[in-house]
């Protein structure tokens, strides 16, 4: 890592990168520190990592960061400027001022998404270049342990979608809807049984979509009310370990219940195309490339609709220290590397028959790609 | 709320106010637009709410967010800029200056965290006059439906610490460790436990505290490991709702087994400053007036220390869309109005015998305050 810092700060004649922000919303920071806080605090990348962090936050930093060293903003004399400054983002930056000085930085890239209260009154006193965080681009291709992390997460993933899916299995299709006993099967209760057992695994997971229906036309939807017979059901879990804080991401798309020839269709049309996008993933191919791929395949099979409806989003995403993250399998995707752990996701969504999503996450290798993802695809259960 | 946006505007001479970011990290964007979103949009706060998001986000902000008007960047020919431009940040800040110019918007307040990279490339073409947000004051005071939807975490919370301190007080001390039938108990079963009961009860619990011992004296520590025997253990529960995206807050400490002479006078000198403050609690009252009242008991209890051990954080703070808001019970706590959540929540913390925090959430009224919290007090279990 800190190769690549010096590399990046010789190649533009900077003295350090300046981070700033809570590393609960900032995965750079998180990266970079290995200190998780909801509280915001400053990362200075030089030769060394420094941190200057809260009082509160300092014992917890010392201990748990990976960071050369800890400074505290009392060490800088916040609660005196505070008193004396009255205002508190005020006194903060000439805090951060006196601690960037003491560390012999003048001239810095803060990336694009620092605030800009604190941008603004730096840069009367510093020389800075608002870049793209490099950060973001040295997360994307993992190390060892970090695949390993990953990979025990999608573990994690595969069991809770194990655990939803026999439950959906067991429910029974009775009009229009699934029941469980005598109630309707909801997507609250699907998601809650996928939760419990996550975070019996040490995983939190926020977002979980299980969408039946009209409402898993639209990809986001998180589903909401009783599931729906003979329709698909999209189940898309991405939790993050409590632990390591890496992500896992995979969907499935069932029916309980009869799928209709058109669903059947659409489903044969996603498989094959998850199949194309998978055998295009290599590195040296650009995440472009396995995009193109994967719209011929569903151009293909009938499905060419890009617009408004058919195959509405992009291919795939790096996920990491976020579930979202590059590089990106879509019309701007950028080559790939060894090592990018991505997801292949393609998906057709019709209105008034439903969505279909499979998604596998993926390390790209040198040779092809290795599926990080060990589970059936079943249309109908 | 949009009188209060009028008043602001019409104070500051200003068009609009202008926040950019995700909703899952910036409660102001959620409070302005009730649309959840983890991917970056934008608001538009003028005579009416206007959200610009990702045509991803389209349909589920159309149907979610309470704002009068959804445009896309798809609208703003965001796929035909990035292809001329190439840089998705500035093919994203033209779509978003087209979007504030067909709106009227010239003149625009932007809060201190808007990312720089956007301010500065917004700044060749608007006036903007970076601020703190507004939207943060505006959330201190609660409506009643607020009120409702804080106290119903609140009564989740306690429901949870319930289970907690049974699973505690049904455990054996032996030596110094407490222990589930043959193996110690651990921070992170008690942890698991907890959120698994709050997932149940539909809320989010990410960063629960169960600290014993030497653990606990840093105020911030999560926990990890076998629970002491005969020492306090702070269990510190701060749930969210996943529907109303409302926190909750409480802290008890308990100790299984004996509490030696020392740890029950650190209780009592904890309860009684926690009872100074919520006494102190009024509306026209300041939190830093109150604070100060709990220094005082402190002190009168014989225990002054504010630096380095001792009572070494603030009274409390605001309880909303965030766990940590306006208003501050502390140093620089403005003054308390009327419907304002807060905690109050005293601790001492001495190495070498423990930490001891007790927190309720209380709604500031006209008279005095309304404890949210209805849970008992007890050191040993």
């Amino acid at each position: 890592m800190n190769q690549k810092l010096q590399a990046f700060l010789n190649e533009h004649k900077l003295d350090a990168l300046l981070l700033i922000g809570d590393s609960l919303c900032d995965p750079d920071l998180y990266y970079l520190s290995h200190f998780l806080s909801g509280d915001r605090f400053a990362l200075l990348g030089k030769e060394k990592i420094h941190l200057l962090v809260s009082s509160m936050e300092r014992g917890r930093a010392h201990k748990e960061s990976s960071a050369d060293e800890v400074a505290s903003t009392d060490d800088y004399g916040i609660m005196e400027r505070l008193q004396s400054l009255g205002k508190p983002d005020v006194a903060y930056v000439e805090a951060l001022s006196e601690f960037l000085r003491d560390r012999g930085a003048r001239r810095l890239a803060v990336p694009f998404r620092t605030p800009a209260g604190i941008y603004r009154l730096l840069s009367s006193q510093f020389d800075l270049t608002i870049m793209d965080s490099p950060v973001s681009g040295w997360r994307s291709s993992k190390s060892r342990q970090e695949i390993e992390a990953i990979w025990s997460v999608q573990r994690a993933c595969q069991s809770a979608m194990g655990v939803a899916l026999r439950l959906l299995s067991r429910s029974r299709p009775r009009g229009d809807m699934i029941y469980w006993g005598d109630r309707p099967l909801t997507s609250e209760k699907v998601r809650e049984v996928i939760e419990v057992h996550l975070l019996k695994k040490g995983c939190d997971a926020l977002e979980t979509i299980v969408a039946g229906g009209e409402e898993a036309v639209d990809p986001h939807a998180r589903g909401s009310g009783p599931l729906p017979a003979n329709a698909p059901i999209v189940v898309d879990i991405f939790p993050r370990s409590k632990s390591t804080r890496y992500f896992g991401d995979m969907t499935r798309t069932v029916v309980r219940g009869e799928a209709s020839l058109e669903v059947r269709e659409i489903y044969q049309a996603v498989l094959a195309a998850q199949g194309a996008g998978l055998k295009a993933l290599c590195a040296g191919v650009s995440g472009r490339e396995v995009h193109a791929r994967v719209c011929q395949a569903f151009a293909e099979h009938g499905f060419p609709e890009r617009k408004g409806k058919g195959f509405i989003h992009s291919t795939g995403h790096g996920v990491g220290l976020s579930v979202h993250e590059r590089p990106s399998l879509g019309e701007a995707g950028e080559i790939l590397e060894a090592n990018m752990v991505v997801t292949v996701e393609p998906g057709l969504y019709y209105p008034g028959v439903g969505g279909i999503r499979l998604e596998d996450l993926a390390v790209v290798t040198e040779k092809g790609c290795q599926n990080l993802t060990d589970f059936s695809k079943h249309l109908v259960l």
